[in-house]
């Protein structure tokens, strides 16, 4: 069963088109994202404690219906796709049974020193590998 | 030449990690649209008072570098695709003339009364296609 | 007892300060003023069911203290003071025993026709006086 | 003649009141305190460097009218005070002559290093002053 993150739409969401403007998804994409990690053994701070953090590097996502403020939504997220340096999570925005988004996520793993990318730490591999697709 | 829209990284946009934080190029790229379909005769007042608008129903962006506080950045728009009903456009977003950012959004045009998806009205598709690539 | 709005920090609303950055706050402030009057029998689609509004026209806040990435807090609400026209909460943000926030806002309810300011409904006044300090 | 910024309205900024949500105010201010500080020769990267910055710990704004989607607005700022520790700066938002907010905030002077609050720096407070009101 896939990770869900809950999301009730906030009044300054909306915008004058009267659906979600799109930038907030990306938020909750986010939110999404590290509740999953935690979720599977690595909350943030165990993640910067460890000296690393995931960085994102690549976002697509595709709209097929509007949100609108009170909508209680679910966000799905699946493990896609395990690289040497790279992560890539899978989303689907649902509000009941109807799917209002899907999108997809790349991160690179990289030390919270500055020193850039660095391999998948392989408990995380372990971890998401686990989580199942 | 393709349209250039300025932007400069507001303090809270930059997050934890020191660069800004991932939505809001998405609120970039979204004043950059309206700035170029201004600038090509759509301003946001003449697409709505003729009873149509875009909807975003896609986009896709990759980062290759950090934007921080203070960044002088441009954001450039092309046409990339006009199809019946939808409108693709690329950006890149740079900084000086190093590219942080690319991304392609696809627009459905829209009937304000609520019908739905309509054929690109004609003098729209005139004014993107002199535009040039 | 007062009524209180749960709020999790998210990773974005933190800054280069390391701490939340202040127009949060006000985003806050307005998701609880919503829970609150739902919780008091005036949810939004209700209130505006009725031709009516509330408008925020003045709003006051004291920073104690920061919130960081991933904080619980608790957003306190109670009722200020019923005007004839204008309505005054009162909030606190609280981490566990510790206010890091106290903030009063002002709202003037407003028919949704354009027609400006009216008497705060009976039913909004009887609600909120029965809800107490 | 008052220091002033220059805002133009966002359309993620106007939420389902057709007007712009409260909290983008506070964006504003602080777009507008920065400019003006850098303005009177002390921008950000000079105050960090010299290990101090200001941390805000009031705000209060009251609006007389809304602003909506591609309005051209002017922050207009000025010094209203030089504590000991704080400077307390006020804030108009115009719209051509017509006043739409005005505003107060408070920001004491803070360590970099994280030891707390410490006096006014002559230099900032000098600069302030020649400001005039």
């Amino acid at each position: 069963m896939p990770f869900v993150h809950p999301v009730t739409v906030r009044f300054f969401e909306v915008d004058l088109q009267r659906v979600v403007f799109n930038m907030w998804y990306l938020g909750w994409l986010d939110d999404a994202m590290t509740a999953y990690l935690a979720d599977r053994g690595f909350p943030y701070d165990v993640m910067t404690g460890a000296d690393w953090d995931v960085q994102l590097v690549h976002t697509d996502i595709d709209w097929h219906a509007g949100a609108t403020f009170g909508d209680q939504l679910a966000v799905e997220v699946t493990t896609d796709r395990l690289g040497t340096t790279s992560l890539t999570l899978a989303f689907r925005v649902l509000r009941g049974d109807e799917v209002i988004a899907t999108a997809t996520t790349v991160y690179v793993v990289v030390g919270t020193d500055g020193t850039g990318k660095r391999p998948l730490p392989d408990a995380l591999r372990s971890a998401l590998s686990a989580a199942g697709a």
